[in-house]
């Protein structure tokens, strides 16, 4: 067999690695067609001058975008027969990555768990994405609920990685930089660290509908090949009738839509866990609200520091009242996303 | 308040500087979507080598990319809560924009005036735009119907500034370059500055039809966040029960189709006017025409002139036969934008 | 007339060379915009670290890029008033092009032959694209169905040009690099030039479905200015009632495709021939298989070997029963395309 047919549960086994295919070299086309996807505004990304200001030697990219491509390429190897992607947890962001790098990743099954009806099992993988010098610039834990090719087939015991529910504080990599040299008039808020509440929910007010060229461009620009994505022949026979979008793409709009209420939220440093918790689909309306989960210091910086925020998106449904999951932990049918991660913001100088 | 709800006529002084967020480097990646979005083919802007012919150290960027991307600063500070964009005077390109280029806006409040009804005013203000060098590179005036959050809120006596019916001839900023050495092969027509009289129409005779991704990509390109363009689940509910397609998209468009018949006007370098006369929606098709409203010597150069030109848009309607406001000065409701400006073209060597 | 209304048939006379308008640099942007369009995965094209490996300078752009932009040049003077693009014939690709060249292209008329009912007739060129120090890095024969003005207008009597059934594997010019160098984990696939057996059929598996905004943005990116692509007001009233996708945009895809069974097939060296069978329009889902159809060692080198392949695409009908031709030479209707062209792949070390 030429053509990949992707791993099938029972083709997993604990400790194994796999190399992905595909290096891609991210270069100045990606951050415009990031910004054009998603309108992203964070000016650190956006402005040579303003990285520039604060000691970066020009504008990094953005992480979400490290985080899509490196995520696409282990798509073939880890979730091609994917039912469903199930979660993430201790993703950290460990180098800031600039136009011109070659991003290349590799993953590890750490954890692995036959379902009891045996047609399907929970692979949990940790996939480290590195630049062409070798160094570690992303490393994080997804599990996803993958077929088996036989039901049949024998597979080993269950074993499962021990997670942490949060990435903690002292284990951030923040960027090198200055953050409180940070010009509040051109990054779009007067808001530092300090001005923010442990609780505190945050309506990001706007709305963005979704095209299906739109998510296909952007799934695409990833290299994620993930068919459920793109191919309404089949899709239009399945479960949705539809082309479902890509996680990926509610959490990058939704990240561009909390500009309004954290525009200095500036880099994302850690992923801490997220659920997609509805699928979303083209014409649909995209919102979203933030709540800060934690605050903390950055060891050794008087320059910025840490807000942990939940990030809730919505289809179709504004946020002025912070959709949410209920006593019994079950989520309304319109809210898509439930992600949680550490982002730095600037302190007053 | 965290988030941005942006300004109430009533919040807008006379003399009031506003800095706008979100500098942005502009580089090939957006040149390259610039390209894509509305298939512009002006030789000076599409090709390195054309532009070093003519004494020009690279292509720049296209004079309506750092236009939109100005504009698109000014959005969350002025036009947030406008209900309409009135009209452009006074906008003069003062420097080519190359790729690497970040640019930032200032805005200058230069005129309000309360409607009768005391629910809206008009807010006008100079915008300048700046390169990461602090030199100027663009500056335009517009006029915008901006709510009240009050009706009852007491506001000023009007201001109204005086502004030129056009950009004079003689303030016009030509690109330092020797226009006369462009190889007419490559710039697709041998019609030079000489060619074109005052009061020649043209039709533009293509037709170019939009998608809802093409607009909203090309919008949130420029960072720009009004919400008409980008929110189907408020829009759909409002007056037009679509998403309205930001004027500069028509603009940009207009301008790529006058390439049949204007390939050598190769630069912009003032705006006279403009009015988006009626709405555009996705699914519509694009046409345009333009009239020689004047023709102009530039000062100390024998190898350009300027024409100033009225450039025409249509929707669904072709423009063989002009179509134009009538004796009372009404457009027809398939005419979407009135454009003014003055472009250079070569002169014969 | 300052309006470009094309050439028509009685225009082309045998010998004449036509300069095409708008030289385009092509840049990191189109690179990007490459990927996101087609979603292409080829190691070679896709990171400057594994090209790099290999010997080149850097990822080289995807060689359909290239032609498409070189052949886009070419439609303003060659297929404003076609009717159908017939075929292509001896393609070579002379030269690996670089994110910063400017193309440019050049065209002979090879043969003219009015038809019988003297309305249309057949016009072949030998297109040539250059980059800007003049060397040639394409060159390729296609012809045309064009319209004749006036259907009364006498013509020359027909003059058809001899053209190569395929590239000899002796012309073929092959980039300078040691492909026997690549590494098979970051390129998706352990099998070589070696492993692929002349008959052998590969259904390529995967689907795509095609928007309008995509495939207008790509033909606009190859400043492509045929009408039947973007004229939704026009095409509407027309045979179809529908924008006609250009046909290299199938050929992308159906490359992109190929990647699913062929991800060594790194760089298409030649085009031997191509016929668009039938039309695509948005919406459709693309599938594509290949044939190898002869494999030929290339002169001097040990490092690689070229295959000739034929590349079949088919609209919403999976290809795992390798879809083709009847006996009478007569195509399916949901076959689109069928494409033939060489390209290398490395060898074992």
């Amino acid at each position: 067999m030429k053509t990949n047919e992707g791993n099938f549960f029972e083709d997993f086994r604990l400790g194994q690695k796999l190399v992905h295919a595909t290096p891609r070299t991210l270069t100045a086309g990606d951050a415009t067609l990031y910004t054009a996807l998603y309108g992203s505004r964070f000016a650190l990304q956006s402005a040579d001058a303003f990285a520039q200001a604060l000691g970066f030697p020009r504008a990094p990219l953005d992480d979400l975008l490290v985080f899509h491509t490196v995520f696409g390429k282990t798509v073939p190897d880890i979730s091609l027969n994917a039912v469903a992607n199930l979660g993430y947890a201790e993703g950290r962001f460990l180098k800031p990555v600039y136009a011109g790098t070659t991003l290349s990743a590799v993953s590890e099954v750490i954890g692995l768990k036959e379902n009891s009806n045996r047609k399907t099992g929970v692979v949990y993988v940790r996939t480290e994405g590195f630049d062409e010098a070798g160094d570690k610039v992303l490393s994080y834990v997804r599990w996803v609920m993958v077929n088996k090719r036989d039901e049949a087939a024998e597979v080993g015991e269950a074993e499962m990685p021990k997670l942490m529910s949060a990435v903690p504080a002292s284990a951030l990599h923040v960027p090198a930089a200055d953050f409180a040299r940070f010009d509040a008039a051109a990054s779009g808020s007067i808001h530092t660290w300090e001005d923010y509440e442990k609780g505190e929910k945050i309506d990001h007010v706007d709305g963005m509908t979704v095209e299906e060229a739109e998510h296909m461009m952007a799934t695409r620009l990833y290299q994620n090949t993930a068919k459920v994505h793109f191919n309404q022949y089949t899709e239009g026979k399945g479960r949705f009738g539809r082309r479902l979008i890509y996680g990926g793409h509610v959490i990058s709009l939704a990240r561009a839509l909390s500009f309004n209420g954290l525009a200095n939220a500036l880099s994302i440093v850690a992923i801490n866990g997220g659920r997609h918790v509805n699928p979303l689909f083209a014409g649909d309306t995209v919102f979203a609200w933030s709540q800060v989960l934690d605050k903390a210091q950055v060891e050794g910086r008087k320059d910025c520091g840490a807000l942990r925020l939940r990030l809730i998106a919505t289809k179709n449904r504004p946020c002025f009242d912070h959709p949410d999951k209920d006593g019994d932990g079950k989520y309304p049918a319109d809210v898509i996303l439930d992600f949680d991660y550490w982002a730095v913001l600037p302190r007053r100088a």
